[in-house]
């Protein structure tokens, strides 16, 4: 087998010794004669595996005991819905802050229960930034306060954590492409939701993280399922759940426990986006059109100075192991995910492969 | 590792051959360098692994063009309130048959949405039986008439299918437990759910086959990863699906095929089942509760005449590599799953420690 780096924004790459336990253990997990596809969700040997992962998740990101963790299926498009069917109570009003993509569809769902106030924006700039929190309005009615902490598509972060000078207002974020890429402080959040197949594990599984005052009756006609208190109530097993990739997830918490925690792969992560946004910077052949203070370590959009180069650019990194860097089709161009299973080696070997097709072709 | 028997009544054994595939593919899929769980959802190679998924279903169950066959997640749980919110369309009625526990389900979650007649129920009699259809009484200004083809915990199987006399009232059916364990007609149905955990695969994903015509907008507060239409839209890509579940359901598809089709699976899943309710019936040390003629082939409940011994027969039977046949919690004694990947020794197994226990404990 070819060695291939894999910059996919998601489904992304997953850490080899994830990747070979899950292997070793396919046919006989722990001696138990089963897989854990095959596992009784209910039983003593999954039951197990789902207190190691929230045991670890707790460890992790320092999570309070006033917070529950669900499991959840649906993907952060699912949160969409349920974050104001559940938050929203005898209120009719949300603040959002758009800075790309993701919290426009945030929005969109948003606005089919509610009045969505967009307390600030960056869309006159094609999102290329995120708005300081002085150019925030506010709206004191408001249930609660969303915004997106890492845009997936943009390639735009918080590089900071906005304070809620209200403290009856939560704070809401979708941290589905940078949650455990780097160290956070989950008191400031009323609730925090994630995809898995970023920096978590497989697509599948939705993390919520969410503040027990929170959870309330939902507003009419919310399906049982997108219920956060019925959730909270049952340790996230009102029904089946998605027990393979709830595993592997533990698997990957395991090795970020390993590596140093958040506060050692955000070592990592720092050097590898240093390593890219370095080069995009030294030349210009390349160029990251996201302001230098916003811009993430998990995601760098970029493009080339001739268009015409992009396919390419895009057939040699491939013939070269480098995979996966096309553009989201809504955006063109080329972008590089940078998650914590990519190791150092493969950014250094695609700054490698742009350095030599930058001179080839300058 | 011991051969253990795995009856649990989902997340439930999968056929070895399956494991073992996953296994050697799991860090490269077909020379790709990545796993499955890495790869893009749209992207060329999970893209010719849906392909195949969709087209062996297609296969299996004959699926008429004007189907749409879609991956969800969320469980038949989902699909509770996701049948209702889609097919009342102008009406607020629906007709629900009761004959246990998954049929309750479905009823509570349809009540939120509408008015549910309950058109036949088995409850009078502990629901060990199945309502023949001259005891339904529907109501024609239903949207659609909804049962469970198979009770998981109450072990009541259809084995005939509800013929619909009103042509413009779709048939809804829950098939969670018994979907691809014999042959069946989708034609005579406007939509089939079933959980994935079963005879398809692992736990995460949830397969709709549902009629064209009967895409609509759904009522107010949808959200809009509930909207069949949406999904349908979107070829189950409205948003990033659970692409690991969908493979190792691929390669159970592959594997059935090879065991025969649907036709083949039958004849093995009767002679399984006749060899326990052979020894239920030819003895009065165990007991099964249900009328013979709605018996399930899949789950199969049944106590000890004795039930001082359930904790005595569970460890032995543990002892003897008989794992997970405790009766649901609702309704106590034993149950033994018999899915399609329960192979014919595992049955045979049960049956002589059986006869043994019942012999050294008569």
């Amino acid at each position: 087998m070819e060695q291939i780096y894999n910059f996919s924004a998601g489904p992304a790459v997953l850490p080899k010794a994830v990747l070979q336990l899950a292997r070793d253990e396919m046919l006989d997990w722990h001696g138990s004669g089963m897989s854990v596809m095959e596992m009784s969700h209910r039983g003593s040997e999954f039951m197990s595996i789902v207190e190691q992962l929230e045991s670890d998740l707790r460890e992790l990101l320092d999570i309070p005991q006033n917070y529950k963790v669900l499991f959840l299926q649906g993907g952060a498009s699912s949160q969409f819905a349920m974050v104001p069917m559940n938050l929203l109570q005898s209120k009719n009003k949300a603040d959002y802050i758009s800075t790309g993509e993701w919290s426009k569809k945030a929005i969109t769902e948003a606005q089919r229960f509610c009045t969505v106030n967009i307390a600030a924006s960056s869309e006159e700039a094609n999102f290329t930034y995120a708005p300081t929190q002085d150019k925030w309005q506010l709206d004191p009615a408001a249930a609660y306060v969303h915004y997106t902490s890492n845009e997936t598509i943009g390639g735009v972060e918080f590089n900071w954590t906005p304070q809620m000078l209200n403290a009856h207002i939560p704070l809401v974020a979708d941290m589905s492409s940078n949650l455990l890429s780097r160290p956070l402080n989950v008191t400031q959040f009323g609730l925090i939701y994630a995809g898995a197949q970023k920096n978590l594990g497989p697509a599948g599984l939705t993390l919520v993280i969410v503040r027990e005052d929170l959870l309330a009756t939902p507003i009419t006609n919310t399906p049982t399922l997108f219920n956060y208190q019925a959730h909270a109530k049952n340790n996230s097993m009102l029904n089946t759940p998605p027990t393979y990739p709830m595993y592997i997830t533990g698997l990957v918490m395991a090795w970020l426990k390993e590596t140093g925690g958040l506060a050692g792969i955000e070592k990592i992560n720092i050097t590898k986006a240093t390593l890219l946004y370095d080069l995009l910077d030294g030349t210009d052949f390349y160029h990251c059109p996201v302001a230098k203070s916003d811009r993430s370590r998990m995601n760098i959009p970029f493009t080339l100075k001739n268009p015409a180069l992009d396919n390419t650019f895009l057939e040699q990194a491939k013939a070269n192991g480098l995979i996966q860097l096309k553009g989201h089709r809504s955006v063109g161009g080329m972008r590089a995910s940078l998650y914590n299973a990519m190791p150092i080696e493969g950014v250094a070997k695609l700054v490698a492969f742009m350095k030599e097709f930058a001179s080839k072709h300058a």
